[in-house]
């Protein structure tokens, strides 16, 4: 198989360091708009050759694998459109479903039946290719968001790579993913980089966060994820995130108001509601 | 030395735990309002023996640490006020400073000299005199918060007690004190309860948790801490924490119009800002 990658980033180079630790994949061809990046990805052998363009990547490709930010997904998808083979698969990797699947509708053309929706819930808190590994999927979960005229049999292929690298797969419609993904993951990055910023603006920022103690490094960690990448995935995802970050917001205001009054009960009643949701996971 | 121990949880049972094993106190005498956690407490070795009340537990002691929620800490104030020894010392483990402080002034009298106000920057998500452990506070922070009146005599002992269980000794003014935590900490565990709160009200709540990646499990830890702690400690420091939840708010609804305006710039220009203070303490 002869897989075209588009993005060297961690997730698309743990994706190809895991295809060929399977033995699925014979040849990689990668391109990134940084060059740095692939050049590393050479050396680090996560790629066999490098392209000078997206284009001229997935030419002869049977699957072409967009890892990009979410926002360069369309510009990658119209310049790889032309030069997809007939039988070429396209999938990508990215945390929101419904904006990349309609730059895919717009920018394919027929091929939008072979473009395969997917996003693995992995990560780590640093990007770039060399914190890539081939283990990063295991035992993760891969969703996948086919609509209506995507090929089933491509969806199969594609899940078929992910489950050779240890994921479990799924389905979802993308509303009920973007959806998903606002609360449990997209609202939190932007809640965790909200209060690093607004820690690190004041005058006493250094002793604040040198006096922080696991509760805050814990809460924190995902600040420290790409803001290129996740202020891209707030816009790709605005409406469903918006409202989560209204509801939040107002759920704030409640909490201000508890505190500026000293209500203890109804700090207390908020902070029940959570434990016992925890709990109930345990 | 002996010591009274009110409030027979985490930190307290961590405390005596680890000055027994550091070979710093002959005899623990034990006070929980719960009688269940005392007697745990006698089960597991952490006390020597338990007082009906916390007025009983100080008699003789030479030292009182209160490890109680601090929103109970000015009744037991008030309880042992008439019963400690001349020499006896008091000292606390209070998440806030500034309102322990004024409760000890007003119930201790003359021995408002020697109450040692302190906060060893240490815990667990889990609380309960069964999570404790004579290590906690190894290589952690205790910090000081001494006042005018209070006697550095008192002060340097309890120091050199902390010093003993591995904890780094710092001193702070009580207002440094509770602003500070008010923003690495207080603010932090608050918006933690919020989201989780958010989340489990959802129809969907179920699938949403377990959806969730590693860093919403990472996020949201310390949202299983106690919500009687917690909602004591935003009452206790409300002033300082209102403050910061207000500039939080504010920065959110600037974060909120930049997503529904789509103004990619203008959030990952927040979002650089926390990247680059982290990376500066790195």
């Amino acid at each position: 198989m002869r897989l075209a990658l588009i993005g060297v980033g961690l997730i698309g180079g743990s994706f190809a360091r895991a295809l060929r630790a399977a033995g699925k994949v014979d040849v990689v061809i990668g391109f990134d708009s940084q060059p740095d990046a692939l050049r590393r990805a050479i050396e680090l052998g996560v790629i066999d050759q490098s392209a000078e363009s997206a284009a001229r990547a997935v030419e002869h490709a049977d699957l072409a694998m967009i890892a990009t930010p979410v926002g360069s997904m369309q510009g990658v998808l119209q310049a790889i459109a032309p030069h997809l083979a007939p039988a070429a698969i396209v999938t990508d990797v990215g945390s929101t479903k419904a904006s990349v699947i309609e730059a895919a509708r717009r920018e394919l053309g027929s091929a939008f039946e072979r473009f395969v929706p997917g996003h693995p819930i992995a990560g780590r808190e640093h990007s770039g290719v060399e914190y890539s590994e081939a283990a990063l999927f295991n035992d993760k979960l891969f969703i996948c968001t086919p609509v209506g005229r995507t090929d089933m049999a491509a969806v199969r292929q594609v899940e078929a790579l992910w489950r050779s690298v240890g994921c479990h797969t799924d389905h979802m419609t993308p509303e009920e993913h973007d959806t998903v993904f606002a609360a449990v993951s997209h609202l939190p990055h932007l809640l965790a980089f909200a209060l690093v910023a607004q820690i690190a603006a004041d005058p006493d920022a250094g002793r604040k966060f040198a006096l922080a103690g696991a509760g805050f490094r814990d809460f924190t960690r995902i600040a420290a994820s790409s803001p290129a990448l996740w202020s891209d995935v707030c816009v790709a995802n605005s409406d469903a995130l918006g409202d989560e970050l209204r509801q939040h917001r107002n759920l704030l205001a409640e909490l201000q108001q508890a505190i500026d009054e000293c209500d203890r009960e109804a700090l207390q009643s908020v902070f029940s509601r959570a434990g016992e949701s925890l709990r109930a996971l345990e």
